[in-house]
């Protein structure tokens, strides 16, 4: 089976990882970006190329959302798998006479984190059995929780993989802007952290629930909004409004 | 040295659990709820009241915020030390003739999740040395992280635990309504939880983001839009314009 990747970015590098980790061999990495694809292909030790696409039996695109249709139209090939790696976009995205599939890793990614490649929920969508086997069983060397999904269904993990994740570290970032005005070490918040996590591990995120706004304590819900302004506050509010709406404060 | 709790919540728990465990012996849980007082006192081998105060040399309030100050007003003994547990209130919301002192433990408490006490940073705020001394003795027994901290910065180091923890929960429960409407386990989104937390052990909040605000993917984010309603959408919409304009989109 011959493999390509395309695209060099968090996602690209990482899935080509963990292909080379589990010994599933990379015909090539392909891409506009040489830079970033000369360091993958370095680290991983697989040829890349910026013009011209190896022949292969899977393509895997791994480019952001919005340039997934383009990039497609590069696979002039017929008779092989193509298939993206979006959250959101239905396999019809992918322009070509070629097979075409879903293959979704649930995970955030950057360049520089290392990750644990076999806890990743892997959810692939195909137009036949055949596709299926093929992508079940690569993402089963990678991954020990490999399932199918839906476009519709898929649509609904990424939307709430953005808010368990992306608006989550989006609001450590605006904490840190907060601690960082006042030269507060970050690193205090660690440990609160790490437990607001491992407690959704053992209850339910509603009975977890703590903090001002829970409590319906005016007072305080006051005083934080004048430390507050511009984005910041806009947060402060819109959470606290939809807390007090969950519990019906 | 003679130490009275005074609540029956999460915090009072917490703390008379985490004294218990570290050898320092309590003289007694006062508080209203006889019920929780009860369930604490057997689990905790320590006498309760909902009467009669025990005479200390300290009392530690562990009530809500907006209960702190009436609380304390039932503690009519001058010589003795009398502090509160909250992140945002000054200690001299303690109203008598008594020596007072904030005591704030950063981390979120619910009675049916254990903690690892010797991780949760001590905040500290007294009038003078000697009291001083007292409250790092006794929390550097519990906790490998005591400091002091004014009350000006207690309540930024509150605020940005608001953020970092109470807003990050609520973004949990959201997400975890999103998913359940569609029958979507909410297991399948903790190794993608547990990464972003693990992610800013090791990078800046802001360099981990990822998603489509920041990539300013117009198409995912309509998309999205179009999915949710009411409190959510609210959610949506907040979070992505303050992505969008901290990195400058």
């Amino acid at each position: 089976m011959q493999i390509v990747i395309i695209g060099s970015g968090n996602v690209a590098y990482h899935l080509a990882k963990a292909f080379v980790l589990n010994n599933i061999p990379l015909a090539q990495i392909f891409g506009r970006n040489e830079t970033e694809l000369h360091k993958i292909s370095e680290e991983l030790n697989i040829p890349y190329s910026t013009e011209k696409l190896e022949d292969a039996n899977l393509y895997i695109i791994c480019v952001s959302d919005s340039s997934v249709e383009n990039v497609s139209k590069i696979i002039t090939k017929k008779d092989c798998l193509v298939v993206h790696t979006s959250g959101s976009l239905p396999k019809e995205i992918l322009v070509g006479a070629y097979r075409k599939s879903s293959f979704y890793p649930l995970q955030t990614f950057s360049k520089s984190k290392e990750l644990d490649y076999e806890k990743i929920p892997f959810f692939i969508e195909t137009e036949n059995e055949e596709d299926k086997a093929i992508l079940f069983d690569i993402a089963s060397k990678i991954s020990n929780n490999v399932m199918e999904s839906t476009h519709e269904k898929r649509k609904y993990i990424h939307l709430t993989a953005v808010f368990a994740c992306n608006f989550v570290n989006h609001l450590f970032s605006r904490a840190k802007e907060i601690s960082d005005s006042q030269e507060i070490p970050f690193d205090y918040f660690l440990p609160l952290i790490d437990e607001t996590v491992q407690k959704i591990h053992e209850i339910e995120p509603k009975s977890a629930q703590t903090g001002p706004a829970v409590r319906n304590d005016a007072r305080i819900l006051q005083l934080h909004e004048q430390l507050l302004k511009d984005e910041s506050l806009e947060i402060y509010k819109t959470m606290n409004h939809s807390i007090k709406k969950m519990y019906e404060l």
